[in-house]
């Protein structure tokens, strides 16, 4: 009996034989998550309804010297849920309960597996949701979104999921349960929240995500403004962003990806735009009415062509229907895409935008803009078809080309996406070797053996050592020869 | 020659004579933080001027294993600031350039020894300003609102320091120098700005910080209300927040601060008054007008005998005056006095407050409260004479009672001052063994040796050894003999 095998049989043996997926055919299932390129079949999927489930199969990884990764409904962009092939894969999509809403507290506490729109449908008779609203909102879920630090179009106005939550259980790589934070903001002692949200599933598991609820706004409206040019759009993101407003989004199409949604889902875009914003408000009824006005006013003096106002919750629906569908919707106009997801500085945009289509023409390749404008998060999707040889290589070199862009011009490699597989290699463009070992002291701390989702964020694996070779000020580097860290 | 001796001739020959303070009248300077009834005085102040001064510091007393402790303009109020009796005293006050401003990234650069309302000052006239306002606004450094994550009366809004710390230089406690995140938000890898922010100097020194600036708003608004007590001044306060109104402050003062206040700075407030509520709205003009009539309604309707309207700045300079000087205040009505600091859910505000008036008769000593009542952060300020034999003790056991009331119903042992020195002892209170033992996972990661502030925050030094004996879900603890972690 092998490693794997043995382990498998613990496993069946403490969780029931229903829980432990071994049969190739059936782990097939689990090989990508939605970085869909990228597969990978793991040894073992254990399908989890319990925090006791989850510690007991992180325990038997810890003692069998067995990696883990963890992955909720697998719709991740950076393949954080990608599998270890002599690995387990912690499945926690079944642990969907939510155990406990407070509106008074303003709190919710529930289950890793809880599906992010589950909770906002679950709380809005109460007059609250759940701000953090990935596009993938209908599916994803909110131990996913813990790992990845999700964002959304709404981030802008409402933070990341790291703004919004408060307090974890977590099964650490040995097995142990650990609780971080609670329902209370800042609580004394290290902010363990803020490092475990966005760690992709390096630093252990989460077992209970005890997040805020957001009062659901007086008032929200939207607006949709046609331009000639995205030079135009850019420069209304940044005049409205200047005059102090905060829209709770504000989104970009290009000319391509506007193509791409209207012969997708016919959303009825203004008819010859070079790009589109979608601005929406939300608040208090007073506030949003006369900053409504303002944005209106500032998208007329940037020379927008056509501005739509939505007139009720259908209409606003179909100004969101053909951002929301963009991405699936370039499949129409190209075979194959890659997306991408970097940040900018908002005052960047313009110019940023000039270089991505140079690039393009180089590369002989197109690419689609959809991104938030509001934050600097582009999210550039670069089409090519797989059947024309070379094709691939060109999108691949065009994809990378504009991460370094955004690193030229102070931005970051992703903005919501996270690091994953596809991005670790990314890392040191972007982090200097004393940065990238100042996180590995936290990786290293909680995760010694390093089995908790190796190969992710990180682009080196290194061995957790005594004390790492860092620089000290004044010294100059010196690092031939073999790192332990 | 000692190894303190040493140790002092080294620090003399690297960063010259005059940066070096070892004559023991003059380290008395330093012998106390805010906490001022807490005194030690270090081995040695180091007067720092840059980020080399402070790595040659640090690395210095990391090969003599001598313990080190950061101090800003020292005056927190935890004790986080105490020096070490054998150790060094690294003082970042004269550390005050502000390197960069940026109104178009809506960014900072500050040296640690800037002050807070120094930063405000010179971002004024770009329309911004620093959000987080401790009372000490005028005095304490940013670098000390960085150890102790600093609030506020606006953070209600706001938030806390850590929400507005985008990146730092830090001097880790080997003496290397990282910088942790930058002038985005969210990048990739974890998040350790998060945990460094209020890790009150056992994770480094922070030598360099980039924040975050906040648009002046465009109208101000600040009301004082009256009420007969402080059961409806916190229903008050219950009613604002559960109608979605977000104000900038609402704070509280019961019969005792207000008759201190009165004493020492006049301030004007309604004579009569069981409590006062000083409530202000900032944002929108239009926004404003709109949630200002609905606040003095619910005022009225809780029952307000008097609410005045700040007819201009002076006015509601007035109103803050009486709130900001409430500390020294007391000493107008008392001898000595004991500042606590503790969180309680809002809706717990009255009945926490019946709970420590009967703790004040049992214990006969007096209590005023003054605190930030949107956010529940409670400041109970126990009134004492140190002369009369036992008034001490009572006070202290009374302050002690409070913070256990606190962790009782569900709140922290501390909103803004930290734990430092002071307060180490209530952790094992808020936190279990397996909480406290995460947390210092990180502290071992970064300070194996345990030279960074020792004896702050954690109540009992434990080595850092292989790895931790914690338990695994579904252990028993078992924890007989002596545990090395």
């Amino acid at each position: 009996m092998t490693g794997i095998e043995g382990l498998a049989e613990r496993l069946r043996r403490e969780l029931g034989r229903e829980r432990v997926i071994t049969d190739r055919q059936e782990l097939r299932t689990y090989e990508c998550d939605g970085l869909a390129h990228h597969k990978v079949v793991p040894a073992i999927a254990v399908l989890a309804r319990s925090t006791a489930q989850v510690a007991a199969t992180v325990r038997a990884c810890a003692e069998a010297e067995v990696p883990f990764v963890a992955r909720g409904s697998g719709t991740g962009l950076s393949g954080g849920a990608l599998p270890h092939a002599d690995g387990v894969l912690v499945v926690t999509a079944q642990m969907r309960d939510i155990l406990d809403i407070s509106p008074a507290d303003e709190r919710a506490v529930v289950q890793p597996g809880v599906i992010n729109l589950q909770l906002t449908r679950a709380t809005t008779p109460a007059g609250y949701y759940y701000a953090p609203d990935p596009s993938s909102q209908q599916i994803c879920s909110i131990g996913g979104n813990v790992a990845e630090n999700s964002g959304g179009a709404h981030c802008l106005k409402y933070g990341f999921t790291v703004n919004h939550v408060t307090g974890l259980e977590v099964v650490a790589p040995d097995g142990s349960v650990t609780r971080l934070g609670g329902k209370a903001l800042d609580p004394p002692g290290y902010d363990l929240i803020g490092a475990f949200v966005g760690s992709e599933g390096t630093l252990g598991v989460a077992t209970e995500v005890t997040v805020k609820l957001t009062r659901l706004p007086e008032t929200v409206r939207t607006l949709l403004a046609a331009f000639h040019g995205v030079d135009q759009a850019g420069a209304a993101t940044s005049a409205i962003i200047a005059a102090g407003v905060v829209p709770a989004a504000i989104e970009m199409m290009d000319a391509l990806a506007i193509e791409a949604a209207e012969a997708a889902v016919a959303c009825g875009y203004p008819a010859g735009a070079g790009a589109v914003l979608i601005v929406e408000l939300d608040g208090p009824a007073a506030e949003v009415a006369a900053q409504f006005d303002e944005v209106v006013r500032l998208c007329s003096e940037s020379a927008a062509f056509e501005i739509q106002i939505a007139a009720d919750d259908a209409q606003r629906a179909l100004f969101w229907k053909g951002r929301k569908s963009a991405f699936a919707a370039v499949g129409r106009i190209s075979p194959d895409y890659i997306v991408q997801d970097g940040v900018i500085p908002r005052t960047a945009l313009p110019e940023v935008l000039r270089r991505i289509d140079a690039l393009a023409a180089e590369n002989g390749v197109r690419v689609a803009n959809v991104f938030h404008a509001g934050d600097g998060n582009l999210h550039p999707l670069v089409l090519f078809d797989d059947a024309v040889p070379g094709e691939a290589e060109r999108a691949e070199t065009t994809s990378g080309a504009i991460i370094d862009l955004c690193i030229e011009y102070g931005g970051s490699i992703t903005g919501e996406h996270g690091v994953g597989a596809d991005k670790a290699k990314y890392m040191p463009r972007m982090f200097g070797d004393d940065d990238l070992d100042t996180m590995q002291l936290l990786r290293c701390a909680f995760d010694p053996a390093g089995l908790a989702n190796p190969g992710k964020i990180y682009p080196t694996p290194r061995l957790c050592g005594e004390r790492p070779g860092r620089r000290t000020a004044g010294e100059t580097a010196d690092r031939d020869g073999a790192e332990v860290f």
